[in-house]
């Protein structure tokens, strides 16, 4: 089929979201049965408001830059699209987009709520009988998208949390009489993030321990580990995820006051370091330290891992080769054949605000360390560095035009 | 003069204060008077309770790695010594395993409280006799030593940020409609590391608002600022130096309740960033979120600069080389002659517990900017990038033996 295809960046950004927009620039010129490769600026939003760029306005060496760039080159867009299709004005906007810039591909790079999105369109369009390929592309730094062994994003967020805490461990270590450094790592239900401290240990920056939402969090185990610790060497680390929660599902978080809202509605998270450290200071009397590695965990892109860069590029290609070949209602999946990365596709439908946690096997028993197995999984994802272009002492990264397209309506 | 060297490190680590001690090592093992190049673990507690190391007990390979590895290698202390020589037993136990292991040059890494316990060891040494050459090397993120145009460790730390206030301009700026987010630096009375944040801007990545300490703070002004920016971008971008304080001289941190203090009886600051978003969102409504850069400002020997790195080596070399001419009681300084760094030596005496601050040209008169002028003095310090060894995924750092010597009593 031929015609342009459309590309849109949606949900939180990671370090590597932009090497998949590469990857889907790069293969759409490339591919004879696509005409123009468009981008939506803010995702959903970009469609319904013409807010679309061509790609071909944009310098090359701009685009060959994007795969070190943080962040969402086009911008991105939390958009709650309606379950009825009658009821929500977005659908028949997105469709009338469509017909005028002749699109008939359909790239859309986000996590859950995005794959949700993703296949609310793939449905609508369908019903409406306009032929268009729809494809996901995954990214989360969360790593918790069903139907992926892993995820995009995720493996730069683990090699800047293993390397941070390498360096932190090394910071913390230089007294002989330290303090409880309790570092905040994201994941609202998943600990896939938290975990990726256990990495560190290769270089012997083991945190003492490691807590992930996954286990019920008890304040007074918690303390009791704390002073055994803190007693025997004078200083612990503790990795801690932002989600974690009580044995009734409270998070641990709540045990303070001020809070403010993400527009989703979901509960703003940050902020359990401090949490922690002042109920650790209050019982045991110890010194503390809370560090939230806050940001940085997704747009860390001066440390990002080469491996996840080629995979983030290698879905936003995959993802043109597979809806040239006619494929739609699908997003690109990962997994591992004999310790090589291989692409295939999933069905939207089976991904859309679904979470994957972490498997027991990568916990062990005593609910506060990680095990040999999660090494095993995660450390391929960390291997390899970017060469990175420097001006200025700083890192370059890619600045797009975005000259708005123009098209008159028929 | 013929005899053994001693080198310390002491205070809070950076990034390059390892680079410092490699360059002791290496000129210690090429100068012809020195004997033995012996490491203090834990600063002066190491010379006090003997903890000392013999450097060619060491892989060179390891010593190699120093300049990229963060933190204290051989571990770092705040260690109080008395006014009076006579009621303190320190001195005496210094002096004596001077004597035991024949120590004829000491080299003591580290910031302004430092400075101060290097110069009352070189009076005590000289009140007693004892011929040794004491010569402190300036270490501090914090940029805050009179007598240096810059310090080491500045500079890494200035890249650090700069590179992550970048990345994270790129994260907010991702979504059209954003946060007030308020970036929290390290700094109690100077702003140096806090102005760094200005340098973004050369990658477009400008703060809206630079709080510098240097600066009175006011509430009402700021809540105003933010209020005119938020409305226009509906996004602002805020650097707040940890130590910012009101027209009265109270820390704005002090608007909250949990505090703890660090072992020199310093307020133990962090956490301003938090209380600024609660103010804001309490009243302008609008959505916040609070980054605390914490703790790899000053151990992300990742990102570190390469021009801070082989400045640090050379102040420890050049400590060799005054020494060994018979310079004593001084520490090395740095200043700048047509752009190039030079190294001279000022009296320890003139250094000591001073802080330099932001001078008033580097702050625009509106007191809530950078000028371009600050941007020419950083820009140069955070130039090029050291070659760092990875395995694993993780950077290689430095594992020393720390075999303890033992010599007999005389």
């Amino acid at each position: 089929m031929n015609g342009a295809c459309i590309v849109g960046q949606s949900g939180g950004p990671t370090a590597v979201i932009n090497a998949s927009l590469e990857g889907v620039i790069k293969a759409g010129f490339r591919n004879p049965d696509i005409t123009k490769v468009y981008g939506a600026l803010n995702g959903i939003e970009g469609i319904i408001n013409e807010q679309i760029i061509d790609f071909s306005d944009e310098d090359m060496e701009e685009i060959d830059r994007l795969r070190n760039t943080p962040s969402a080159a086009l911008g991105s867009v939390r958009y709650f699209l309606g379950d009825d299709f009658d009821k929500d004005d977005s659908y028949k906007k997105i469709l009338a987009t469509f017909k005028k810039y002749d699109i008939r591909y359909f790239f859309y790079i986000g996590g859950n709520d995005s794959m949700d999105s993703c296949h609310k369109i793939y449905q609508y369009l369908k019903q409406n009988n306009y032929e268009c390929c729809v494809i996901g592309i995954p990214k989360t730094i969360d790593n918790d998208l069903v139907g992926c062994d892993h995820t995009p994003g995720y493996g730069s967020a683990c090699k800047f949390i293993s390397t941070t805490i390498n360096e932190i461990y090394l910071d913390t270590s230089s007294y002989k009489k330290g303090r409880v450094t309790i570092i905040e790592i994201m994941g609202r239900d998943a600990g896939w993030l938290t975990a990726s401290s256990k990495l560190a240990s290769l270089n012997g920056a083991d945190p003492d321990l490691i807590y992930l939402p996954e286990v019920p969090f008890d304040i007074d185990a918690f303390l009791a580990e704390v002073k055994k610790i803190y007693e025997k060497k004078q200083k612990v680390l503790i990795a801690v995820s932002e989600g974690i929660k009580d044995k009734n599902g409270e998070y641990i978080l709540k045990y303070r006051n001020f809070n403010n809202n993400d527009p989703f509605g979901h509960l703003q998270l940050g902020g359990v370091s401090s949490v922690l450290c002042e109920i650790v200071t209050n019982t045991l009397g110890f010194p503390v330290r809370a560090i939230e590695l806050n940001l940085p965990q997704r747009c860390a892109a001066h440390i990002a891992s080469l491996t996840d860069i080629q995979e983030a590029y290698m879905c936003g290609k995959k993802a043109v080769d597979y809806a040239t070949k006619g494929e739609s209602g699908k997003m690109i999946s990962l997994y591992r054949q004999n310790d090589v990365t291989r692409y295939s596709t999933v069905e939207l439908s089976s991904v859309a605000t679904l979470i994957k946690t972490v498997p027991e096997n990568f916990i062990t028993p005593s609910g506060n360390q990680i095990t040999e197995e999660y090494i095993k999984y995660a450390l391929p994802l960390i291997q390899g560095e970017s060469p990175i272009s420097f001006r200025d002492g700083l890192p370059l990264f890619t600045k797009l035009k975005k000259k708005i397209v123009k098209i008159e309506n028929v």
